[in-house]
């Protein structure tokens, strides 16, 4: 293991937890030139010019399309994102989700009392099966969350090698039989061309009426126009999404008058305690650097579905 | 075990679900003048005379309070409730609430894509105590469930036995150090003279600001004047409420407008499945009654609490 401080910048801005972070793990933090690693907490219009000396950089997002799309990731570093770092903040969102819309605490909050029809159409999650659609870190967070609610897991990842808790574990290219198995979906997966309106007209059909679909990774995956139409004809019970295509949705957006739709403004990781989570996970990843260790969340495509 | 049938009413009307569970247990279903057994599933102010041949009368519902102030409970025969039958579900609801609240899911709901304040206001249920106040069968569904989320859990009951799960538990005349010791609390006792405003004042003001206060039991064990107050003031982060007192809130009442309650009407058992959900449990029942084994949820003095 090195002795000497690595040379970290952490930038746009020096966050407190970050700072304290790379130093309690043996590095110094330094300006840009300097750096041998960039932590960049900014985002992707921001990005700077990389010197050569620049061995690694750290984003702070799970998602990194918009990295992906602008050319910013190239193949002279490494780079790490945060993948699974948030995963427990993710996981609960998605569990609060599904609950929410199960327990109709939507239609609670904006009819007041309207007991008879909230009483009827109150659902449990013990007893339910929900796939989870992108079994990476998010899953394995969740997993144990709804096993302890009485839920049945049907994981699906690209491998289709069997994950932990999961009654089923099917490869990504299997997915449509999903739908026809299942009560409930939560979306996990990254935004990819693969995943792109994964949930469309076709597996809208397919998913049994009382269906509650869960949206804690990207909008794009959502056909939001096929979505609105299942919603209004009662295909499926509801949706509660973190994420939309656009974010926000534009104020007519059909979605914001349905009484069976929650959308929290994609909080599920919460921006305002971004760094302070990824803080130790950054400590881990130098200090498996420095001891010249695998990191954490190195960038690769897709690897979650 | 006795070989005739048991006779059995189940009135005022013989609903589907519990006269099969009657049947197939070893009962036969009569009119009220013949049966040994009255399963009473309407409500206390038809409740029938009773004719000295009825050994036993089964209440649909955990919270017996009406039964008791009626004066109707006599000790001339055995009297069970359904403490206990419908703890999953309870237990569930009490979940929703607290991810809800913790979440933002409600001021996500009435405030559009609201993003900044909402991001802010998120809190995460993993890390933090619950106390569970009253550790009988909702307890004992909630506590694997909270375990799972990444909560830690005191428990409060009457014996001050402890309770599997739990971190902590405490006799219930030590209630007022929990709270000062936990970050968030249920509400799982029976209503008693006992519990009656057991969240007041002073307990409001203990609490740390961050605390949500969940109530799935009954309205009375809060003190809803204190409450208001203290939603009012910021002196804790909110409430979420199954039950009130009275039930429903007048219109006028503050609790609709506070931006950090959530009501639901009554529902955390919903009253639309509930002959289903007990039907196995009164099965239970009467095969134990047959068999002279000790029946389920005999009515004793608030066993919970």
């Amino acid at each position: 293991m090195s002795t000497t401080p690595l040379p970290v910048a952490v930038e746009p801005t020096r966050d407190e937890h970050l700072v304290a972070a790379v130093e309690g793990a043996g590095g110094r933090v330094v300006g840009p030139a300097e750096a041998r690693v960039l932590v960049w907490i900014g985002t992707v219009d921001d990005f700077p010019e990389l010197g050569d000396q620049v061995e690694w950089v750290a984003l702070k997002t799970a998602g990194i399309e918009e990295y992906v799309a602008a050319g910013v990731i190239d193949d002279r570093r490494v780079w790490t994102n945060a993948s699974g770092f948030y995963a427990e903040n993710v996981a609960e969102h998605a569990l609060a989700l599904l609950l929410a819309g199960l327990r109709q605490l939507n239609t609670s909050v904006l009819r007041h009392w309207d007991k008879q029809p909230i009483d009827t159409a109150v659902r449990s999650l013990h007893g339910s099966t929900v796939a989870i659609i992108g079994a990476g870190g998010i899953a394995t967070s969740l997993i144990p969350r709804l096993s302890a609610c009485g839920a049945r897991v049907i994981a699906v990842n690209r491998s289709g090698r069997p994950v932990d808790g999961a009654a089923v574990t099917l490869p990504s290219e299997r997915t449509d039989e999903v739908w026809g198995q299942t009560d409930h979906v939560v979306l996990a997966a990254p935004a990819t061309a693969q995943t792109r309106h994964l949930i469309n007209a076709q597996s809208l059909e397919a998913l049994p009426s009382h269906a509650w679909i869960v949206n804690v990774a990207r909008g794009p995956l959502v056909d939001q126009t096929a979505l609105v139409a299942a919603l209004r004809d009662g295909q499926i019970a509801g949706a509660a999404l973190d994420v939309t295509d656009p974010e926000p949705p534009a104020d007519d957006d059909p979605l914001w008058s349905l009484p069976n739709v929650i959308i929290t403004p994609h909080v599920a990781n919460p921006s305002s305690g971004l760094t302070r989570t990824m803080a130790p996970w950054m400590a881990e990843n130098i200090r498996r650097y420095l001891a010249g260790e695998e990191l954490l969340a190195v960038v690769t495509a897709g690897s979650a579905y």
